[in-house]
């Protein structure tokens, strides 16, 4: 596996020879060792649902048809990945049901760490719930805000959706999702439902799965909702602000601390609380203080909110650890290589976990607790500096890679800066340049890495090839990570690569919020779970010109996923109408059933369709063609 | 693969012909031809939990330890686990909130079709759940008791556990459970926990994840609980009824209806309605007019309630359609194998399917709903009427196989017969003879059929080798149908198998109940949701002799496990203090931490621990030496 093949992050491979000298495993290693990789997982026809299994239904004509209970390759496929889409929501939502449980206590004034931070969108938010405001104190709005969102884990009146879907969708996709009898009424019990559909001889039935999946799915998407906008109201909403990615971004001078996972609940706490201990991080040696800096999605939420550097996005995550000079990695819930307990050991690093249902063999575990959030992340930030008292010099190689990143660009931060073209009607001018071909089409990036394709190549390629075709780039999660890596959120990116028609709104915009210049090519919109707010976009979109989601020529890609929760999110972008990418083979080729209602029935059910293309560059003239399609569909 | 090797059941033995003749493939023909399984699979230490992967950790010396992210065995194989758990879980909770959902509506006065037919049991539960009952409406407690089992899918308060299992286990074990933090408080919540825990990144420590597994069990044991208890509000407490088990129980002078499944809202009302139209399946040429007979756990909750004869168990759902004397088969959730599916196709037999989260390809779906359960009932059998009409007589094959079996034996129907000893204290005479040996123990047999064991077997062997020994004896699920099956619910069985000192005991019983003889060995107390009914005993017990579960000689056993159901059972019979045996080998053996974490380390936590043993004979001495250990401790 040549380095070319593992990653395209310079920084990442700057360390790769470090790594191997100091014999330390990567995911790139252990993805050579795995292979060749079982076909069977990879064609999703292994069923391993009960114990007179496993069974695995050949793909070839020889071997069996079945399972041993009867179950043929469609309904294997169906409910493994349904069971996959399920795992995705329970992640998204108990996230999401953490910061609704803090939002209640904060509410209830029993959280002092905390408080409410972005008042202005909480009165939106309220009445996007049908929540009254007039005359109404903050705090008692925050409780029934908290209350009504809690009550999407609550519900048990199949008949009335979840809250949030409900406040957030167009009227005409809630009928459409209504229709079909896939609108979730709780989080919490489709996932169950999930669960127990899938069991040893219930459903049987793999478009009714996968109908079930889809339910599923869009409960992942009301759980990342609220999650999203409870979040911006406890935190603040993101606003652009100019910062830094790439492991570059480390510093020799300071006390290093890598906060990584996907909950802000524990970064913003442990941000605060590092500007007071500042002078003890000096007082240790450290001249430059504390630097804390963002790895994956709790990197990307207090990049957005707060302008902290992005050291890493997935696959180079273990990169944090290998440049020796991380003094802590302190970690929340999703998406951490266990991999990194062992590399950590390796160094003087202090790798913390911090929430009591993720703990890593090896790791020291800090329980964290909202009540107690200071004082935890106090303890945390003093066994960083203890740390870097011990951190070994020699053995600290940082690259010299990074990029200007600028990042924040929530759907309030993109609507404030259109309104500076058109107070009235901000929306305006973003409809007149997709109606008159300057835009041709919205494309959301999204989703992981995979060590299937070489880290961030697919991102990077086809965001390329798409802005040169005038296509707005979106982007979250490890797609936003990426882009940041690569510069592609700068102005200079936007001038190199941006097509006329792009070019020219970008800059129109970017001149019009006094950054002399353009807007970056791509907009961070947040995290992984921060997908919701390239709905609201696209939401306020259809709803200006009239329109359902599905009409729209907007597309979404997932180029290099691999997570569960990239899976739920995929499903419910097709329900929502999204013609969505992968660029990784989904786990659904053993049933020619199954590949057929997510690429093409979905298409008459939902307007949205998966559509898998690994070359980046096939990918990206392949949504361009979806785009016309919908442009043509739209008149336009 | 010998017929001895597949089946122990003459009936499906001696059908086992009729299928190879009709070219009709069965269970275990599919399972020969799915050998050599999956290695990895049944080790545990295959990971399909993100798209990086399939992973696999080599269990020998050459391949990789870690999977591409870094989790070790240890970790794979605590995540399939407790996923299988949360599964598991997820199957009888959706059941009981299924028929909590159906009480709450028979309390609104929605359902013409079901009515609260146990007063005595409803002021009993009422009482255990502390809700007032004096001076009362019948219904108005009714509501209260939907109300607050339904909070237990409800509740969001983690320090406060869900009421069930409040209510229904001993101070001790609460105290024990609340100390290890295993709770729960939530049974959705909890499910939804485990799914978002097992994550790609998230949780990798496997004690961690074992004991979020063991919360996601007792949520398990909670929805069970309920499901019972509320089901027995609705449809009665069973009590002891003399009825039949096997093949022999078709009719070929009768519309057979096979009512397969777990949920009896359907199963009921279809014995109701049954009733109404025996005159039409009599004009139909039905000389004996229906005949309603149980396969799997539908059948045993209407066989324990009404003494409606079970046909068959899981491993033989298919021959009971090879008979070619099923009109039709009406399923709701569980168990059911797609399989039969193609057989009643094969035949002139209505499958249908009645759950619309629980549908067969190539089966007709009639949508069940509680609100129009009668005319739903009633289109079902002018279905299997019509079906009956179009029976091909020369095809039919009933095996003249059949057992008498009395069965009924609910916790309320054991106290009652005991209490005939002694009016005042009925656990006297059961603790007493436990105290002087007359029974050395009790076991309980659960879990299913599995192709790994020749059906039935492993329980039969079981079970003579204990009875010999005194040990009493009880039963659910397809255990229970096993022993019903063999002759083993028979006052002969007793006379034939018991040791001296049982055999006193259940004459003295049974002579008291006039019965003329003794009770029958085995206690049918079920369907597989109703292990809590054994519980219960076991409780009763415990706080007569001032005890914790654990101190009991009551072992528990699951000789043929292999439904994930049954491994949450399992794991939450292991929490509550019971050894419990498993005769097939579960997919951990991968880790040996979780394999000593569920052998060993479980008894320091919990009492109760997992015994593995496939050779049932083997496993029977094993079972009566922890139920001497338990003695011992005990001093008796």
């Amino acid at each position: 596996m040549t380095t070319e093949m593992k990653t395209t992050d310079p920084a990442a491979a700057a360390l790769l020879p470090v790594a191997k000298r100091e014999g330390i495993e990567t995911v790139w290693d252990r993805h050579k060792a795995m292979q060749p990789q079982c076909g069977f997982g990879q064609l999703g026809v292994c069923c391993r649902i009960c114990w007179k299994g496993p069974c695995r239904i050949d793909p070839f004509d020889d071997g069996p048809k079945r399972g041993i209970c009867g179950a043929d390759a469609h309904t294997i496929v169906a409910r493994n990945v349904i069971r996959m889409i399920a795992a995705g929501a329970a992640g998204h939502s108990e996230h999401g049901r953490h910061i609704a449980l803090a939002l209640l206590e904060v509410a209830e004034g029993k959280l002092p760490a905390y408080q409410i931070r972005d008042e202005a969108k909480l009165i939106a938010v309220a009445g996007k719930l049908g929540i009254a405001t007039e005359a109404r104190e903050i705090l008692e709005i925050a409780h029934d805000i908290a209350t009504v969102s809690l009550n999407d884990f609550r519900n048990q009146d199949t008949a009335t959706p979840c809250a949030w879907t409900k406040a957030t969708l167009t009227e005409k996709r809630m009928e459409k999702l209504a229709a079909l009898g896939v609108l979730p009424h709780n989080i919490d019990a489709v996932i169950t439902q999930i669960m127990g559909r899938t069991l040893v001889g219930c459903d049987a039935e793999p478009a009714n799965l996968i109908l079930g999946g889809i339910k599923g799915a869009l409960a992942d998407y009301d759980g990342m909702s609220l999650a999203t906008d409870l979040s911006d109201i406890l935190f603040g909403t993101p606003a652009p602000v100019v910062t830094a990615a790439n492991l570059g971004v480390l510093k020799e001078e300071a006390v290093n601390i890598a906060v990584h996972g996907h909950n802000p609940l524990l970064s913003e706490v442990v941000c605060d609380v590092a500007l007071q201990m500042n002078e003890a991080a000096k007082q240790a040696g450290a001249k430059e203080g504390i630097n804390i800096v963002g790895v994956c999605c709790t990197g990307n939420e207090v990049m957005v909110r707060h302008g902290i550097p992005l050291a890493a996005n997935y696959l180079s995550q273990e990169m944090v650890l290998v440049t020796g000079a991380v003094d802590a990695m302190v970690v929340d819930v999703q998406c951490i290589m266990p991999a990194v307990s062992e590399i950590a050991g390796c160094y003087h690093t202090e790798l913390i976990t911090t929430m009591d249902e993720n703990k890593i063999s090896g790791a020291r575990h800090v329980s964290f607790r909202e009540a107690t959030a200071t004082e935890d992340a106090r303890q945390i930030i003093t066994l960083a500096i203890d740390a870097f008292r011990r951190r070994d010099a020699k053995r600290v190689t940082i690259p010299d890679v990074q990029q200007t990143a600028i990042v924040g660009f929530s759907t309030e931060a993109i609507v404030a800066a259109l309104s500076l073209l058109d107070a009235e009607q901000p929306l305006k001018p973003l409809l007149d340049n997709v109606v008159n071909g300057n835009i041709r089409g919205i494309a959301l990036f999204a989703g992981c890495n995979s060590t299937r394709t070489p880290q961030d190549n697919s991102f990077v390629t086809m965001a390329k090839a798409l802005a040169k075709n005038n296509v707005l780039l979106l982007a979250t999660g490890c797609g936003a990570g990426a882009f940041a890596k690569h510069g592609m959120m700068t102005q200079e990116a936007t001038l190199a690569y941006a097509g006329d028609g792009l070019k020219a709104v970008l800059t129109a915009v970017g001149e019009a919020a006094g950054l002399n210049g353009p807007l970056p090519l791509v907009l961070h919109m947040g995290s992984c779970v921060d997908n919701s707010r390239a709905v609201s976009v696209a939401v306020a979109v259809a709803n200006a010109l009239g329109v359902d989601l599905d009409a729209l020529p907007l597309v979404a890609s997932a180029p290099e996923a691999m997570s569960e929760k990239a899976v739920a999110i995929g499903s419910w972008s097709v329900a929502l109408g999204i013609p969505t990418h992968l660029g990784t083979m989904p786990q659904v080729l053993g049933s020619s059933t199954v590949t057929e209602l997510l690429t093409e029935t979905a298409k008459d059910l939902f307007g949205g369709y998966f559509l898998v293309e690994t070359d980046p560059e096939e990918a990206a003239q392949k949504l361009l063609a979806v785009i016309d399609e919908k442009r043509r569909g739209l008149g336009i």
